[in-house]
């Protein structure tokens, strides 16, 4: 099979090397030089426009920062669709909305041309690692005909439903995160300014019933070490919010601790701005408690 | 060491078995006869007051629904503070709240007795195999001496700080699962009304950030599969959260979630009445949203 | 000036009967018998179609649910757009969102037909007095031409900004209103339960700072009375709600009290159902405190 | 009658003007001096403790920042309960909390002394004209003794309730306003970003439903201007605020509009300091919208 990568930034980069070693692959990439740089590297042929990335491709995989980049894509001389051959099929990677999602693949559906959206889980070491999580909407059959393709990054590949379904689990995963992290600063903000050791505090609730990704790992090794490295922007775990919380008013479902968590981020980053950790979250917390959660 | 213990409720009794079987005991309950039944089965003394129960103890250790069942044990000529020998320890297991605990230690401090806040964490099926987690407020010397009691039946006993400390953690854990759930059942709630099967989604977001004892365990196996078994009533988690909330206020820490899922709770515990399970909070959102989330 | 009237319903059809008596006109409904009974009694004429109806009108006013009904006009053989002349203006009074209203402008924009939103406010009682506040989006120069026929309906006609404006603004009135109503039930529904007399508070309450049209009218008029007569579906409240919401966060404006109420409203949508009246959602706060706020 | 007045703040001095030009009057200030100038000008005694300022009132009025500077004044050697003579009556002009005035009644109950909790709203400019509204919680007998005094500064006096009621119903107007200015700052953010002139919109929000005392009166007259006056400072804003949720939660009424406005006062009181204004509240959303309300 062939493969075209479209998108090789902090997560995509890595992805594709995965592709490069088990498939003929050509890249694309805003930045013309990093494509070509990959290229040089990893046995890859770098294109210079998407239509030129995508033609003859059978599986052409997009992975940017949100669904407008992906629509960006699609359309123009140079654009995507005017490269897509028939028979292709489009796996959207990128952390995209399922509206927008079901959009493309209804200008995609008219021919045989097929859409699979497939955000990942599990950040930059996973895939580095290739044991990414991916959450597919789509067809069963489609899944079928590009899993060995995403089985170079991941390792664990569900199924989740129609198309828009992959993006939807993910939002609502991203927005579980950043209520997590948004109540357990809360909490520990708390617990500090009664004089309580946050370590203890984590070690205890992780033993517990409140325990959760936030508690047990990146509020130890980030927040308490003052540390606060920079692998996931706040400025997306926002949108993913937006998402999540557009997704549930959709659907028609009252969400009100999702929506109000949502405006809370918003919030957080125009004041934290758009390079900020999500993490950094606790920040915000702090300033408003007066107090530090320092470990 | 002599041992009392009073309050044999689901949790307490199965605690009162494991230091039954290591120390002298005296057990008081407010229905006398389960104190009596008790007593017969395990090689105990039943009290017929507090003040009998305590009378020649070592460790006091109460565990009852609030701080006001505790505080409302101490007074009177039956009440706890008549009998309670001089160098005297109370240990309260009870979830309460820090500010009560504070001033009944305050009542204590004056003579040689002693107070420990010292809630427990692991459910009916922990206090069971004697591996609670034991989260405490006091002071080390304290804890020390009443330790050999606690391994009993707890596996991980953490002293969280001063008096009051255990209390908050453990309150600020309950809230932090009580804000996992509400958020958790709002995103299944728009996936499964969005077609996703909530098992799927479940499996997914286990293997990913959004991840929390919640969804891991609780959902799965108690709102997919419609069991929704009363282990632990949904009243005493609002009781919960709302100590959580009034510890964040006390503390000057604004917290928007934890102040709204108290909310929350509060209209969920009129609407699902007092015995319901915490984990029926799943039906509220299934009634505002139409829908139900079923594996 | 020939001016058409699409859309009778409760507050359109007294503002038709104001254009009536002035100008010539011609109106459509989608129950067409309400078209033709209004047409017999006022001496109008009734159109089988909308664009049959706007055929010849200089002035064509909509007055639908939503601007998906208005959207929902324009297309088709039949539609709205195949029968606007040139130089034709389309006065939008629905209560619709800004960013549909800019859609349909953008539609028009390539000939000389123009667009303006003109949401109206002062319900049943003002659209049959003739007496509405009409807030508007749009060209001046447009407004200066169509005024003559708003004035028949309206008494405080303002220019707010752009296309879109008018609807913006009628949102944000609308979601005070809804906020409002709602912090006043809460606040009525403890002081009931304290035993104080909730027509004394609102009469202290209107006689200082936090007094709002809320208190002053709709509560005093329609709760203590129990009286809630349906003269604004909720629905619709809830609908315009969301418009507020989708509005700030189109804007990039964190708005907590907006989004959360916003959630509160749509859970009650649902509870109460499509007729209920928008002040008889002081009765979810009601069932959810075990009181009734009756004077 | 005779007549003591404590405490000679902003709103207390010009009360305490009214009272001396109709009554004997001992007053009596935390920062002597002020009650000593006050005295020379007005022809009033100065007092130099609480326990000497009673002595032989009838009526003793009290006008401090909170419920807890009130009861600070009752006990030790120089306190108001030293010196207040049998069949006086205690009317509590602050904005207090309903539970402390209770506990002080209670105090008081045991003689001939009563009670009432007596809260003025009408500000600065309504206590220099003598037409503050007087919300009063107590015996009807005892506030028809007191009602000559009241109304030298009063033009509206309501009695509420019980004891603790006009605390209460003060509070929950202040929540109201709280809320109001909130949630009326989100919406004119999101139309000023939208281009809408904010002078506009209050125009026609203030001819229709949504409309407030804070549209009608404060947003223009001290954001539009970006004058903000200091005359109330948002830290006692926050603190009614803190006791009308309290309120909420003592009475057992889920209030998630007041909890969640709560938090966000309690975070905008840390951030603009204790001397800012209440309407400053307005700079926190344009901050975290990044525009400005200016007329």
């Amino acid at each position: 099979m062939n493969v075209a990568f479209l998108g090789l930034g902090a997560i995509g980069l890595p992805m594709a090397r995965h592709v490069a070693s088990h498939f003929t692959l050509t890249t694309w990439n805003r930045t013309q030089s990093k494509a070509t740089a990959f290229a040089q590297q990893h046995g890859a042929r770098a294109a210079a426009t998407p239509r030129e990335a995508v033609q003859g491709a059978d599986v052409v995989i997009t992975c940017l920062p949100t669904s407008k980049e992906v629509e960006g894509l699609l359309d123009g001389a140079d654009g995507l669709l005017a490269g897509l051959k028939d028979g292709a099929t489009l796996v959207d990677c990128t952390s995209g909305d399922p509206t927008t999602s079901q959009r493309i693949a209804a200008r995609l559906a008219s021919s045989t041309q097929r859409f699979i959206d497939a955000p990942v889980s599990g950040g930059v070491s996973g895939a580095e690692q290739g044991t990414l999580t991916i959450m597919c909407g789509g067809e069963e059959a489609d899944l079928t005909r590009v899993r060995p393709v995403l089985e170079t990054f991941g390792k664990k590949i569900v199924l989740c439903g129609a198309v828009g379904a992959g993006h939807a689990v993910k939002a609502v995963n991203q927005a579980l995160l950043g209520v997590h992290l948004y109540a357990a600063s809360e909490g520990l903000a708390a617990l500090v300014k009664a004089g309580v050791s946050p370590t203890l505090a984590l070690e205890v609730i992780n033993a517990s019933s409140g325990r959760c990704n936030a508690t047990e790992n990146l509020i130890p090794q980030r927040v308490l070490t003052r540390a606060f490295p920079r692998t996931f922007r706040l400025a997306l775990l926002e949108k993913d919010l937006g998402i999540a919380a557009a997704f549930a008013r959709t659907q028609g479902v009252s969400a009100p601790v999702l929506q109000l968590t949502t405006e809370l981020y918003r919030a957080a980053r125009r004041e934290l701005g758009e390079e900020a950790d999500h993490v950094e979250i606790a920040k915000v917390i702090e300033r408003t408690s007066g107090t530090e959660i320092r470990g």
